[in-house]
């Protein structure tokens, strides 16, 4: 088995797991920095060592496009291209289908898109997804699939779903396939994603369709999008009804330091979004008092850490006064020192998430952040 | 004295000095990377600290118009400000008569420049200057200097030097007056700036008017714009002909290793230049074997360092492939990783000379390392 859970909190479904990569072993639950093409906006894999991130997301379709998986591979896979030491997981690009500069359409056998960068049109068939993503050799994949948005009927959404299902059927049999050739441990991992929107009953159905192919892990697709929160919990309620308990769950593309704890608290495993970096970048800092706006006037001659409670070597050496002057000039060093403090704060909060489900006291922790954080 | 000689060189001028200022000591002949915003471009001052960069320079000018020097003087000096512990030194802003973006006119009052963000055209008069140095607390201030272009005319050379030396003597007094008050190991240094383009005997004119006014140290100004290495090197011999041994000779602007090592035979001091950063986001890579240019396709799945001579921490953890990946996609991190191994080179190639000149073998090491560079 590729997860095992090692510890259950005592008044909610969160647990303490532990996922085996070939790359090694990482516990549950734990938050992913966006490394779109290999390498997290403005941070080095050097950085996201000292941080403790050990594990990253990084995009399929946008690395087919360049520098190519042909050479990601001939330099040792992405770990090694990066030289990232944690576990590197893989997203297909079936969410660049809600990107209108680059999808053109998709039917039962795949999706056109277009090449931002040449113009030239290509077809990604569930296969060929699964083929770069061996090439790129990260520790986990995931299957292509079909995302209807947030707009789309419920018609609509039960016709991604049943798309979804194929490609996760066709995605599953080839990664196999291709895989009998290999070692046992030196597999990777394949996570199958459901869709549903936010309506249960589909949701219920994605999984159920999803479950008859025994994947290592279920990826929950299409949420955190612009939906209510509590329409994306019963979204994730009704995912992991129908999944269990034995397999790991992932909230794909979520940041938000509440969210992701609500999340945890329901038994979601593991975690990625861009929402730290893009609002570190925009002068949106995470605090354990919440988010601060460190652009306003108020913080110009602060003196104080970006956060008093937080021992990251940026919150250590710079004040929010400095931070803030050099983001106002959009100096790369400011957008960096930012987005390593909210990722730092990211991981830190992940890491006590974890301690207190050990305690089995995660019900209380949630509840105390939540008062801080929206104070 | 802010200046003693320690180490001379046998055979050329070259010479290890110490250089006394406010903040500590620093050896020379030394370089500093250009931190015109108070930030070294992607670079932090904690990679300054474990590059072993020293001393760096940033710009009166563009820090009055954002964020002000009162705000910085409240922080506690530019160096507290950006949390770096070595030497802060600020030019002036005459360089910036050099911009038409910003420059509008001068006269021998002073020099009018429009703020770019508000349209408010600003008056500069070299007290003005003063006082903005002494609020940033910079370690070494700039004279305000009157910088010919390198098309001017003889006589409008000329004028300009005439303008340089009558402001340099405002500021010398109104430095002098306004430090009285300070303790005197808490005193910023005051170069002055020597013009005259390339024809030596103004050059001379320029350095013997301002050698009256006993400055700290002397600024070559006005070269590495596009002359001949002839032509700037004959003009660094007319200043330090005039100028003497027992004086430190910065050469502003200079960032060619075998341009500063020429200086350096010449008994200059010190350099600044955007030139290793500029490069490094462009792509031109320093090494001992010359510059190679990393976005060449021959590059591409390069596995080896960019420079396997070079012990920096960028060459210890990643490839020529995915800094060129990272470049290519303009990234963040790979225009800081191609940076930070620049500024790394220089750093190195400074230390190298000291030990060269202390054993008495910096020609013959200016004469290897040429050749290999050139090659």
């Amino acid at each position: 088995m590729a997860f095992k859970i090692i510890h259950k909190d005592k008044k909610t479904n969160a647990r303490v797991g532990v996922l085996s990569t070939k790359k090694g072993e990482i516990e549950t639950p734990f938050f992913m920095p966006v490394a779109t093409k290999t390498s997290v906006k403005h941070i080095s894999s050097l950085d996201l060592e000292t941080m403790g991130a050990n594990a990253i997301i990084s995009n399929t379709l946008v690395l087919h496009l360049r520098p190519g998986e042909k050479l990601i591979k001939k330099m040792g896979g992405i770990g090694k291209f990066m030289n990232y030491d944690g576990i590197n997981v893989t997203d297909s690009g079936g969410f660049q289908m809600y990107s209108p500069s680059i999808y053109i359409s998709s039917n039962d056998k795949g999706v056109w898109f277009r090449n931002p960068m040449s113009g030239e049109k290509i077809f990604i068939t569930p296969e060929k997804d699964m083929d770069i993503q061996l090439d790129l050799g990260s520790d986990v994949a995931m299957c292509l699939d079909c995302m209807p948005l947030l707009s789309n009927t419920k018609e609509e959404i039960r016709k991604a779903i049943d798309k979804t299902t194929l490609w996760a059927g066709r995605c599953k049999e080839h990664h196999d396939d291709k895989q009998n050739k290999k070692l046992k441990d030196k597999k990777q991992l394949l996570f199958g994603i459901s869709q549903g929107g936010v309506y249960p009953d589909l949701r219920k159905r994605s999984c159920e369709e999803l479950l008859k192919f025994d994947f290592d892990g279920y990826s929950i697709g299409g949420l955190a999008l612009g939906e209510t929160h509590i329409q994306e919990m019963k979204a994730i309620e009704a995912h992991k009804s129908v999944i269990g308990e034995d397999k790991p769950a992932y909230l794909m593309g979520a940041g938000h330091p509440v969210e992701i704890l609500e999340a945890v608290s329901r038994g979601v495993d593991m975690f990625d979004s861009r929402y730290p970096t893009q609002n570190a970048r925009r002068g949106t800092i995470f605090t354990w008092d919440g988010k601060i706006k460190i652009l306003n006037k108020k913080y110009e001659s602060d003196k104080g850490p970006l956060d008093k409670d937080c021992d990251c070597k940026v919150c250590k050496n710079y004040s929010r006064a400095y931070v803030r002057h050099l983001l106002r000039e959009q100096e790369g060093t400011g957008l960096r020192l930012a987005s390593y403090h909210n990722l730092y704060f990211l991981q830190r909060l992940l890491e006590k998430a974890k301690a207190e489900i050990e305690r089995g006291e995660f019900g209380k922790f949630l509840k105390g952040f939540k008062k801080r954080w929206m104070n």
